[in-house]
């Protein structure tokens, strides 16, 4: 791209709308502050990755609410959840066939014991053929080996067709007397980094492998049988207090109804959660940090909440919708950023009428955010939506989300600081517009 | 984000619309190929960088030759045009105040000889002020310092406002006698990378600085007067014989129609030119395969061309619309990609009637490419603009494009191949579909 040719682009410039005078200045502070990445640095490398019912979850609450204060938000305060707590330990491995594999233990997944658990591994494409397997698996490791559908172009859709495998496919083998289960790792990515992610209980021990490792064992099943040995030290604990960290900006006018932003604190211990989703906690601060930069007070209340164990079980999410609904408020819309802290291309949202909501698109395209989509809010607004919410979820772009999430590549570095606080400002216009003009 | 929740979303799995057969077998074939990631290996690390009138850039030619033949192409052949021959050389350093600063020379830019231009470092911030110091620059040494608009969201509206300090500062500061130019680079990236590109003839010695050693420079200016020694052994070499490869797929019905894709062959010699332009010549390759792929022959002619030589001085493009033009044929479209390897967002188009292309959104935004924007095609096709043809460019996120633009930083491992491909399904589609339905 030379130079000349960009000189013809005016169009590049951001165009005059109805909104301009609020969004230009989000957009100049925004853009200079950087502010987003500076809560998701402080997360990212001050803490690091925040399992619910860990330390560092603990420390991430005390930070959430530091950092609340210290912006300057109303009604600062913890709402209480029980978290499970699980520990991944120190040992997990697989030999099989003599290759040492990649694998890293399933969220909740039970251990092995220190001896681990040896048998014939049987390969299978989906929970559907353990089903027709039955009894004949009992004894053996199953392992779940069915890639991401490279051709579908949504890398959520992708992973919304192979991930039974993971959150259905141990218990389902367990039930058949399996002793085991390794899975492909949920990617497309072709390193060797396992991914790992909550599996429904009661399972068996269970691991995901690399996809390099995955398609090393499969081609090694392919010339006959292999044992494998499974060992994995992670081990369920008690249940652990936690909290969800709630704050806000009171409405001026209409303060019992509450617009809520929000993303999740916790994160699997893989990683530094950057993108699952450090991502949505800093977007979320961010956006009520530019609000409040503003010096206007918004006509209905923008609570931010960092929603605590929505990886495991969520019960931050459902504390808070009940906290919430025995107050007598109104939980009037929910905007919920979990996809990753990617560029963003719009929001899904429950609303009924999508055409109604293009008269914000003006200003929500000058961020990027030029589409509104049929669909959910994300796992954490859902319970508001049952009590009558809106939601709203920020669409990202999604190449790449898969390539890092549950994993030890989900880091900051692979977070671009402008695209994610394009993120941010785009949530601050929704919330700001949702709480001037209503829905 | 939990599984859970991205089982609701039906959504994700692309809709059917008219034109589904034929998307979808694009999307099948290059999801999974991932053709264009094939193309743009081999020219990265088969070939590496190629800056017109080097040996790579010879070499190039040759491969893009080949891979038009193997891939089956009608009329394969080279239009030959004579580009600039222009070598960095060994030697490129800058000591200003006892610091060793991060350069590199700006494409064409003289050479300082062996013994280097020492003089005092004067830091402006516009053309317009070296303008108003005018000859108060007598035997000083240039640094032209104001930074990208970071408040601005697009980052190749930063470039606009930046790169005339680049493009026009040195030979502006030459007027005026200035014996060297130093110019920060044109990047956002905070890095110590120095950003190459072309500057305008007759000029000075001339370099760019990586952003973190121009702000030191201009820190140690803050605390007096610096004097730089500036040492380039880059040398301008009489023009040498090139060439643009061009291939096609006639067209059935209306052959004279030619539809131009394409993207440019030549790089800077930093990295290896895999955003800037390695892309675009992998997606145009890739379009034609795909549309090749499906066993159908268009209407109307699309033709690829590889262009020579955008980078300094565009003789390859005006080369290839002159023989267009004699040829008698129609330049009926231009559809070019020279914004990197992201993931599509839209068009841009020269197109009058912009809502008279919403018909075809329902089949780019398959592939992401989800609205038409009112600009041009892009400086290699632009000349085909002069004969007629109704020109497109493809447009893809922009936010990191300048981190990595005209750079050691522009390697292969900053493409995904899955963004990659979308903009090279989108050309395909967009080609397919101006052949069949016109415009």
């Amino acid at each position: 791209m030379p130079f000349v040719s960009v000189l013809l682009a005016s169009a590049l410039i951001a165009p005059q709308h109805k909104y301009s005078a609020v969004t230009t200045r989000f957009r100049e502070d925004g853009l200079t502050t950087l502010g987003a990445n500076v809560f998701l640095s402080q997360l990212c490398l001050g803490i690091g990755a925040r399992l619910a019912g860990s330390e560092n979850a603990a420390k991430a609450v005390q930070w959430g609410r530091r950092t609340m204060d210290s912006l300057g938000l109303d009604n600062v305060h913890l709402t209480p959840c029980k978290v499970p707590h699980w520990v991944r330990g120190e040992i997990e491995t697989c030999v099989a066939g003599g290759m040492n594999l990649n694998v890293c233990a399933l969220g909740t997944s039970p251990g092995t014991g220190p001896e681990g658990v040896t048998a014939q591994v049987v390969e299978v494409q989906s929970v559907e053929d353990v089903e027709k397997l039955g009894n004949a698996l009992k004894g053996k490791i199953v392992f779940y080996n069915r890639p991401f559908d490279a051709a579908l172009v949504s890398t959520f859709a992708q992973y919304g067709k192979a991930g039974d495998q993971r959150f259905r496919g141990p218990s389902v083998a367990a039930k058949y007397g399996a002793v085991g289960c390794l899975v492909r790792s949920m990617t497309g990515s072709r390193d060797d980094v396992p991914h790992t992610g909550a599996t429904r209980q009661p399972g068996i021990p269970s691991a995901t492998l690399g996809l390099l490792s995955a398609d090393r064992l499969s081609a090694s099943l392919k010339r006959g049988q292999v044992e494998a040995t499974l060992r994995l030290s992670c081990e369920n604990m008690p249940d652990v207090d936690s909290a969800s960290v709630v704050g806000e900006i009171r409405g001026s006018a209409r303060p019992n109804d509450v617009i809520v932003l929000g993303g999740h604190l916790d994160s699997w211990d893989k990683g530094q959660g950057a993108h699952d989703d450090g991502a949505g906690i800093a977007q979320s601060l961010e956006a009520l940090r530019l609000i409040k930069g503003l010096g206007i007070k918004p006509k209905r209340t923008i609570r931010v909440v960092l929603f605590m164990n929505e990886e495991i079980s969520g019960t931050g999410s459902r504390a808070f919708a009940a906290e919430l609904q025995a107050s007598g408020q109104r939980a009037y819309a929910g905007i919920e950023s979990d996809s990753g802290g990617f560029a963003p291309r719009g929001f899904s949202t429950s609303y009924k009428r999508l055409s109604g909501l293009n008269k914000w698109l003006p200003a929500l395209s000058e961020f990027e955010a030029e589409k509104f989509t049929a669909g959910g809010g994300g796992a954490d607004v859902a319970p508001l939506g049952e009590l009558g919410a809106v939601l709203f979820g920020l669409q990202p772009e999604s190449q790449r989300y898969f390539d890092y999430h549950h994993s030890d590549n989900d880091t900051i570095d692979k977070v671009n600081s402008r695209e994610l606080e394009l993120g941010a400002m785009s949530m601050a216009t929704l919330a700001w517009l949702i709480s001037e003009e209503g829905l």
